[in-house]
């Protein structure tokens, strides 16, 4: 009892500082994204798609989460965009003071849009609140077409579904139209994009949206 | 403080009760494999391929574990191997008393390997003893060859890797050679093997050490 009395104090303080970070966030127009998929199915390589096409045009930041290694910060650093990396040291998931100690090595005047990669893992970080505007989930078709029907928590939380490698389509037993049809299931209303960050299919789909909703929130 | 001291309690208590589990399956001279990786890493096809090679030879059972749906429950049932479904109902591992609640409806006399298939994340299951003989970590080359360095803990715990999906290599950006040399660096004396589901490739190496493992069990 006293276990569960402590978990649900940890979920109210982090939603109480996923709310300082979402006024800060607010305050300065940065528009921001958390991004949770399961290990390898692309976090990574769709935010280095999306800093090519949109690096230009919009002023970006990341913030990296790992369980170990700067190796993802070390890939971003590369595009010459600002990116900071929180290593959690075994931990399985972002919470929001995290993301709020990292914003001290992040000057947030000026940036349009940050995006925050979670740890790579279905299931923890959907609960945990960190002020963005959305969170995207990111299901690569080799994982199968029966997840948000397995792990429904991040499919209903998530406002938007990539679904990635669908250049490994007629390679794997995933059929899309199974797999969009189960998230929808889930959340009706998740806006979905297919993409290939081999081939560069849907990056111009997902890039053109996401500008937009920058654009709106300005 | 209390948080870390209720946690330590947490796997305290989860300890004693592996033990127990542990007691149990040496009493029936059970072998116990608890199957560790990312959803979609292909656990539940291992299983299959698993059962169909050597159910013949070894009385098999199977403990599947899933945040929701008993999706994988239905497919053991198909090659009428016993099998119990925990649903965890959000919770993002097994722990051992969700194992010793489940052998409440698994008859293990005359059981000669049983294999627990965890919760599809390669963060959180690693710390959880669940009174398995070994952990088996499964990553398959979709997922990439930098996994070992970003989620060392689960390598480092486990006895045995599966790279799983090697029909894929072709076809995306993964090193098996760097995989391989990545996960030794974590952990040097585990044991590899390389398995595709779709082309049989590795099972037959996979479920010859399996059935020396049993043997040596009895």
């Amino acid at each position: 009892m006293s276990v569960i009395t402590i978990e649900r104090k940890i979920l109210e303080k982090n939603d109480e500082v996923a709310g300082q970070n979402r006024s800060l966030f607010l305050e300065h127009g940065v528009f921001v994204l958390n991004l949770i998929s399961s290990p390898g199915s692309g976090k990574t390589s769709i935010l280095e798609r999306t800093i090519e096409l949109l690096g230009g045009k919009i002023r970006l930041a990341v913030i990296e989460g790992d369980v170990q290694t700067d190796l993802d910060a070390q890939r971003i650093a590369r595009y010459n965009v600002p990116a900071v990396q929180i290593v959690t040291r075994g931990g399985c998931h972002l919470e929001a003071n995290l993301v709020r100690d990292a914003l001290q090595n992040l000057e947030l005047a000026g940036v349009q849009l940050l995006i925050i990669e979670n740890v790579g893992n279905l299931v923890c970080p959907s609960g945990f609140d960190l002020g963005e505007n959305h969170k995207v989930v990111i299901a690569s078709v080799t994982e199968g077409d029966d997840k948000p029907l397995k792990y429904p928590e991040i499919f209903h939380r998530a406002s938007v579904l990539i679904i990635n490698k669908i250049d490994l389509l007629q390679y794997v037993p995933c059929d899309i139209n199974v797999l969009r049809g189960n998230a929808l299931r889930v959340n009706p209303s998740l806006k979905i994009f297919e993409t290939s960050c081999t081939t560069g299919a849907g990056i111009q789909e997902w890039c053109g949206w996401l500008k937009g909703q920058v654009s709106r929130q300005q």
